[in-house]
């Protein structure tokens, strides 16, 4: 049997260990992973600096360099979030619904773990500790590949966790991370089909591709944000404006980021001039429609796959269109299901834009960049679905569980003439 | 452009006016498909007597003929169950969860329909019509793979339900049936991951292991129930054993059949006894285990693969365990996750047994047979799911929508410098 498949049958029986914990058992658990990262920071910070090392010498910089790195405050920030994780109600358990049938049947509805969770990411090695602190708690065991930058701070991380968890004797496979970073490898983790019950791809758009077209386990897309700010007829201009600014230049490297303006004709004339001023301010390019360049001359025009991309950058791409409809129309063509805003003062306009658009967040007034957890009250999340199925939007340890029937009965059966007595 | 990726975009196409349909317009709908199945009934039955000439011509009979039979009361009973999920609440729109966050964003989950969900079947030409009724009833639309020998049947039904969306102006694909039923149309079908959210497997073993292993779209498997019941030592003996012959000989060719019984050591000599009368007087065969053997002496051994086995007939796999413990490792080991069942009067026995098995539906004291939509409280199943992802255990209107986010505020912004009024 190959090493990866031994690994995840290790990680498949511990998850049976995790499945029958209960909620106190694992916010104890959690308690101490986090100080175990506090104590063993100068461990972690030594692996981080050979990969800091090791990414220099092939000439990473700037922010790609930036995310990689620790420091004393960050791996404290870490285990600060492994705490949050344990204060969070545990999923597992809750009764979601109760029925007594007509025979007396009393059927529940109660939530389980899914199981093995494979996360697959390339991102900051805060993710391994979040990731599984994410998972534990909603009792999954959980398998880890990160990036190849972050292997060295990745490992350090995943001893320091794998050794709370065997001082409480849980077999430390219920955290396993994957060191053999070669694509063939992480082919043959897709296709465990018979052990692993969830795969998270969560990066850029290349990786959850090769994600996607390779699993044969179950698997939630967190794929891009293309996302949209519609202003309608009614809007008051200058809340349309905050939730612009804050959209497009908060934090523009990010998902729930805005990245197209669709603005409707009967506000165009005075609302766009305004864009102009503010977006150019904080350094954002402007690339718009026919209509929208005869309001602002000299503005870039905008192409098809300027409407479809992910900029994830001071880009912002803008259209003016006829009516809500066409708005609705645009964000059906062009939009990745991940957020989208309508600012309106209109109640039938924001029914009308809510009933229309099929995305994970819908937002009425608010700004897009509230997509997420946290800020939704999940508590923390392990990232935004884009898949409609499961769980759609941000997850949270909630959505690491699924729910199944308890019956309890007093001997009924189902043809009266199975009974002997 | 292949005829299969365009019949997958007019059925999206479709979908966009069905995610909007109200609760009232899906229930008409339906009601005026039933009228319709009702009015069409000669037609109808003269497409199945085509089916059945050429299954007749193939050789086929005995059961497998009688399952693609239809007459004119099987006619109304498809109708009439099309009436019932008619008569189902709406899942749509439902509202899950409502909180106000601390900035006076108001969050709500709201349920909305998957989108486009295909549905892979090989039985009776009455999963056309109930499928397609249930994925309507929560705002979907369809597409239905069914298998050959009942294509006859299955377009004319189809073409019945199809001219009902058309006479209320629901663009007709919506309702979307493969008439070209290749295996390599099937695969194409199959990796439509931009058009399908979900496809739904239903049907033997072969076919759920060729769309598991082809599908790039998600896929929730209907796979097979190697149910059990064990009988712990302080189980009633006569409840057990109705509950036995309620599992194993009410309908043995279903998924929800027991296939092998665990009893507890201390109670095996008095039970088994009691087991060999009461199944051999209705024809079930017994395979054992050594221990079972010396009680029971004659009886045929059971091997590994008896134990595996989904034996959909009357055939009981039987053993002897010492403890409950015993039995839970059994059914780890050989179990597919579907039912098991717990005899008892020890209320830690059957809290350590729900607590440590993790199938779809657990059940104390009650029969295996009752794992059923129906039975279950849901009105009406598209099957039952033995995938721990999205829903697990029979699959009611419900287990079609998901969980979205709608959020409505006031101009709240996540970063305070973006306000400019």
């Amino acid at each position: 049997m190959s090493d990866i498949r031994n690994l995840a049958l290790a990680c498949r029986d511990a998850a049976q260990t995790l499945f029958s914990l209960d909620g106190e058992s694992k916010r104890e658990l959690l308690r101490g992973m986090a100080a175990a990262l506090d104590a063993h920071s100068e461990t972690i910070l030594a692996a981080n600096a050979r990969d800091l090392q090791q990414a220099a010498a092939k000439g990473v910089q700037g922010a790609m360099l930036d995310r990689l790195r620790l420091d004393a405050s960050r791996v404290a920030a870490i285990a600060h979030a492994v705490r949050e994780i344990a204060a969070l109600p545990d999923p597992v358990g809750l009764v979601t619904r109760q029925e007594t049938r007509p025979n007396g049947l009393q059927v529940e509805r109660v939530r389980i773990p899914l199981g093995v969770i494979a996360m697959i990411y390339e991102a900051r090695p805060n993710v391994t500790a979040d990731a599984a602190a994410l998972c534990l708690m909603a009792g999954n065991a959980v398998i880890l590949r990160g990036g190849s930058e972050a292997l060295h701070s990745n490992v350090a991380i995943a001893q320091v966790l794998r050794d709370v968890l065997e001082q409480r004797d849980i077999p430390a496979a219920a955290l396993t991370l994957i060191e053999d970073l070669r694509r063939e490898t992480m082919v043959e983790l897709l296709q465990l089909s018979d052990i692993i019950d969830l795969a998270i791809p969560r990066g850029g758009e290349g990786l959850i591709r090769f994600v996607a077209e390779h699993a044969r386990v179950p698997i939630i897309k967190h794929y891009k944000g293309v996302c949209h700010l519609y202003v309608d007829a009614s809007a008051d201009e200058a809340r349309a404006l905050n939730l612009l600014v804050d959209g497009k230049t908060s934090r523009p490297g990010v998902c729930n980021a805005l990245e197209t303006l669709l603005i409707h004709r009967d506000i165009a004339a005075s609302f766009l001039p305004k864009v102009v001023a503010a977006l150019e301010e904080r350094g954002v390019e402007l690339r718009g429609c026919e209509r929208s360049r005869t309001l602002v001359p000299g503005m870039r025009a905008a192409t098809e796959e300027d409407y479809a991309a992910e900029f994830l950058d001071l880009i912002l791409a803008i259209r003016v269109v006829d009516d809500l409809g066409a708005a609705i129309g645009h964000i059906q063509r062009f939009g990745s299901d991940h957020t989208e805003v309508i600012v309106t003062r209109n109640d039938e306009s924001a029914r009308r834009f809510v009933q229309a658009i099929r995305s994970a967040v819908v937002m009425v007034n608010a700004s897009s960049r509230f997509s997420d957890g946290g800020e939704l009250g999940l508590g923390a999340e392990i990232g935004i679905s884009t898949t409609r199925l499961h769980a759609y939007g941000p997850m949270g340890a909630e959505a690491l569980t699924v729910e199944r029937f308890v019956v309890r009965g007093e001997g009924q059966v189902r043809h009266p003439s199975s009974r002997l007595d």
